[in-house]
């Protein structure tokens, strides 16, 4: 049996989930909370099922919730989506980026990617049959460069795939840097794929600025976020994408397809929790606070602190802590020193190592102190 | 923007429902139960939920479920899969399908289709990049028809996809089609995907043949069954694929980037449910008394019956009833009526059409009682 994806192995947060569960590791590598989400969400799945919304929702999601997450768009950023034709929920933020590319990439097409990138991104571009095209990010910083960028857009580019706040690296594009974008794409017919299931996690008194919000982004975009992220619950999976009607309709022919549809109570219960006065608007304090707390508990060590503006994640250069490479670095720490971490390297195509790993401060403050403890001896 | 399925609309399920809806019909088209499911599998997801198993369960699925869905296997069939390596749960069947297509199919490689078919396989294999390659099902008995499947394999197919109980047909393949498909298999490489989430709706005391009972069958295929027809939650979205570890190994690496994992507390619930004794086992003489309920009330009526071995349908020949083709006869019957019911043509890439419907008897007595009274009045 020849494999469509010979490249692939099993992707890191699984591997290093495994190791950190074998190792007695306090779990920073994969990103998700360990803490309990809001029990009013819980009771509304009850709820749901009791009310006996557990068979087949319509196609594209309950109506109320489409209803809800337009709403939501359109407090926050001001764009009216429709939600009858321009919302669709899924099966998670990674099910809506793979359904838009099989809806949207044809044998051959191009996909820009900005290196490093989430590690669903690529071989997502290679089932749909597409060209993979890396454009790395700024070395040292993790910005985007422009002219790079623009450099890499042809005749045969089909999308690009853009992630901000930033996973890995933590960084949040700007005003500026999405006005920069749409200027670049403005004489081409690239879509743009906005993976922002980060959303609610910006720090310092920073905006999000979704691609939603520039009229010359949003009509050529495809826009996903992630219950799962922002309402703690990431096992739930369930995300959104919002696009135009044309993009959308050819999202719904694939993803009809793929999942159908999306688990009835969870959805109904989500449309019933974001009646209530906007529950996300606490997430970029509760969320500072543990970067605030994780940052300044290695601020006496030998790690260097890389600047963390948004995500559930601190990058960290371990350059002088450790001689191993990332990924031997993150092996060893499991195992020997109990605290499980993500090389960046595993965002890379070509495993390009910088002497940086990703901790993921989605935790208890509890577990973050643990972690610490631990961290603090080396 | 060029389609990627350009001869795709929406699901006929999608449209049939709607179209049910908005002319208050009693709805025998999309199969789905209309009863509620066992109160236990509720209380399972909610404990699940407040034990606090709301984050990323392992990719493959939670292990209890696994363990649970291999001795489901083994207890029923006789064959052995490792949880661990060779059972995998999926956000539903259609997205087991899609992924497994996904995971085997090149570009180019050829795949067989038995003709009626299930909406979803033909624009499965186009995203995956194959070739469709369609073998009709005999007409008139929707039998097997092995000397066409046969002629049909060329040194280019990768997979064929088959389906028992069957929908649309009702049919049920015998213990001789499953060995007389293992011998004509034997000496090709062809990669078996065999859809059988009606697995537990099979009447008159014959048994379902599942592909993993037979050995030359089992070591090259995928296994695809659902929780939700199983058990009376389509809205759950929960399905499961079985297959020899080298396979499964490859669905893996795709299943991982379309929905990573399924949700966590309905997968914990099902685990527990499992543990009962065999909660499945009720399910013939429960759906064969629905057949039987649905055909006794058109026995006197125009419509002719076709058989149903098995699954949630009862199809029907509409010649003496209307001269109507049979898809403008299911709007009829919808508008006019108050009946939702699914052509077969919408089964068939070129639209072809017996006067042949299908009905769903998966629903409350007083339901089928409802639209029967209707029907009788043609
Ligand atoms: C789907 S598991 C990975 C979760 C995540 O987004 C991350 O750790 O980067
Ligand atoms: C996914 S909606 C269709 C349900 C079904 O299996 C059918 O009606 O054939």
């Amino acid at each position: 049996l020849s494999s469509r994806l010979p490249n692939v192995g099993t992707t890191i947060f699984t591997v290093m989930s495994a190791l950190a569960t074998e190792h007695k590791a306090v779990n920073l590598g994969q990103g998700f909370p360990d803490f309990a989400c809001d029990p009013k969400l819980v009771d509304a799945v009850t709820a749901a099922m009791q009310a006996g919304h557990n068979q087949y929702p319509p196609m594209a999601g309950v109506p109320a919730l489409r209803q809800a997450v337009s709403a939501k768009i359109a407090g926050l950023h001001g764009k009216a989506y429709h939600p009858d034709t321009e919302i669709t929920i899924t099966a998670g933020a990674t099910q809506a980026i793979l359904t838009a590319l099989l809806a949207v990439v044809h044998p051959g097409d191009e996909v820009i990617v900005l290196e490093p990138c989430y590690d669903s991104y690529v071989p997502n571009i290679e089932l749909a049959g597409g060209v993979v095209v890396r454009v790395p990010l700024t070395p040292g910083t993790f910005r985007p460069d422009f002219a790079k960028i623009g450099a890499a857009i042809t005749p045969k580019t089909r999308a690009l795939l853009i992630n901000s706040p930033h996973n890995p690296s933590a960084t949040v594009w700007s005003r500026a840097d999405m006005l920069a974008l749409q200027d670049l794409l403005a004489p081409t017919n690239v879509l743009l794929i906005s993976d922002e299931v980060y959303e609610h996690m910006v720090f310092d008194g920073q905006a999000h600025e979704s691609a939603s919000r520039f009229p010359g982004l949003a009509a050529r975009a495809f826009v996903v976020s992630s219950f799962g992220k922002t309402f703690h619950v990431t096992g739930w999976k369930v995300g959104t994408v919002a696009a135009p009607a044309a993009l959308m309709a050819e999202f719904r022919k694939v993803h009809q397809f793929n999942v159908f549809t999306v688990n009835t109570p969870v959805q109904h219960a989500l449309a019933a929790y974001l009646a209530h006065p906007a529950p996300y608007l606490e997430l970029p304090a509760f969320y500072q606070h543990k970067r605030d707390l994780f940052r300044a508990g290695l601020a006496g060590t030998r790690f260097k602190l890389l600047p963390s503006q948004g995500s559930y994640f601190q990058c960290v250069d371990i350059s002088d802590v450790s001689d191993l490479n990332e990924a031997d670095f993150c092996q060893w720490l499991t195992r020997e020193v109990g605290v499980a971490a993500i090389p960046l390297s595993a965002f890379y195509g070509n495993g390009f190592d910088q002497r940086v790993v990703r901790f993921c401060f989605a935790k208890q403050d509890s577990t973050l102190q643990s972690a610490l403890e631990r961290l603090k001896t080396l």
